[in-house]
C-alpha cells in the first residue's frame, strides 16, 4: 500500500512532520563530528549528515550548513580559522555524538566526555575514539539562491584510518570500522554489507567481489 | 593501529586507490536511482549517491553531478525537460540498480528488466519496485568552482512511500523500508537500527524513542 504526498499536503503538515519527513527522504546520510576549534583556542564539537564527496583529483569535501542567520560555532569556526575536521561516529560513542547537539556554552568535548586529540600538528581537535579522521581546508564557500542554505567546499589535507577498515585497493570497510549511519533527526544505524559487485558493462552477468 | 595518508600520498597514489579511497571518506551514503526521459521520450535509470537533504519549507533536495565534460544521460534529460525522480534501492533490485550504470544505447529500464510506471501525471519515470519514490523539479543550477562540480537544487513535488515505512510523526523507517545505502564505488549495505535519541539538551539524560 503506498501513500501519496503532495508537495501542497507537506506544506500544509505540522513543522515536525514536514522536518522529520523531508530529512529522511533521500536516505541512510554520512554522519560525522566536526571537530573545530576558535581564534581564543576554544574547541567545538558538532555532529552533521550533509557531508559528501566532491572530487579525488585533488580530494574535496562538501558539507552543508543551515542557513546563516543565528550564531553557529562549527561554521563561524571554519569561516574564521579555515580548519576543521571530521570523525566517524561507532556504537561505543554515537550517544556522546548525539548529545553535542545540545546548546552547551563551552567546549562539547568537556560537556560530553569525548576526548581531543590534536595529530601531526594540525589546527583542529580530532576525537580521539575516532576510527577514521580527515583534516580538512577550507576552500569554497557557496551560498545556494534557492533558500540560503550555505556550502563550504574544502580539501582534505590528511587522513587518519583504523588498518584494519583500509583495503588494499584502497577502498573502505566501514562495517570493520562499525562506521553508524543516521536517518532523519535522530535515529542511528550499523551497516551489514550486502556485496561488493563487479564494475558494471553491457551483456556482462556481475560479480561479487570477495 | 592508526594508518596516516598524506594529501601528498593520495595525490601520488594509482588513480583507482585514491578515487575508491576518497570516494569512502565521508561515510555510508544515500543511495538512489534517478529516472529521467527525454525530448524523443527515451527513458534513463542511473544510480546516484551525493544525494542529500537541502531543506523542508519548501522541500529541497540537492544532488551533485560529475563535471560536464562527456555526455551525460541523466544531467542533461534534467536540464532539457525539468524533471526526474528519486527512487530508493532494496535488497531484491540492488544488483540491477548497480547495472544500469553500464554504457547502455537505449533505456536501462529495458536493459535491466527494471519496470518503469508513471504516477499522478509526473513526467519522468519511477521505478515500480521501489518502496519510496520522489518527484522532482529542477530549481537551480550551480557549478562549482573547485573542480567543475555541478550541484543540482530541485523542488519536491510528490512523495509515494509504502505505508509500512511511514511513522506518525512523519519520520521514515528506512530498516522497515529495506533502503539500502552504498559505500565507495560499488559496495552495498542494508541498515540496522541502533536507537532513536530524544533531543538533546545539556544536563538532560537522553533517552531512546521506542
Amino acid at each position: 500500500m503506498m501513500v501519496h504526498l503532495s508537495k501542497k499536503q507537506l506544506l500544509e503538515a505540522e513543522s515536525f512532520f514536514r522536518r522529520d519527513f523531508v530529512n529522511s527522504l533521500a536516505g541512510y546520510k554520512s554522519l560525522n563530528l566536526i571537530g573545530t576549534k576558535n581564534e581564543n583556542g576554544v574547541t567545538n564539537l558538532s555532529p552533521f549528515s550533509q557531508i559528501f564527496h566532491v572530487g579525488a583529483t585533488p580530494p574535496v569535501v562538501g558539507i552543508l550548513f543551515r542557513p546563516h542567520t543565528v550564531e553557529r560555532h562549527t561554521f563561524e569556526n571554519i569561516l574564521n580559522t579555515g580548519y576543521f575536521t571530521l570523525n566517524h561516529v561507532t556504537p561505543v560513542f554515537y550517544k556522546e555524538a548525539h548529545q553535542t547537539a545540545a546548546r552547551y556554552e563551552g567546549s562539547e568535548f568537556e560537556a560530553t566526555g569525548l576526548e581531543e586529540e590534536y595529530l601531526n600538528g594540525f589546527f583542529a581537535p580530532f576525537v580521539k575514539l575516532s576510527p577514521l579522521k580527515v583534516a580538512c581546508k577550507l576552500a569554497e564557500r557557496v551560498t545556494l539562491k534557492i533558500n540560503g542554505t550555505e556550502l563550504l567546499l574544502a580539501d582534505i589535507e590528511d587522513v587518519f584510518v583504523e588498518e584494519k577498515g583500509l583495503r588494499k585497493d584502497g577502498s573502505l570497510d566501514l562495517n570493520e570500522l562499525e562506521t553508524v549511519t543516521n536517518t532523519g533527526l535522530d535515529e542511528y544505524h550499523i551497516g551489514q554489507r550486502l556485496a561488493r559487485l563487479s564494475y558494471p558493462k553491457p551483456g556482462k552477468p556481475l560479480e561479487e567481489i570477495l
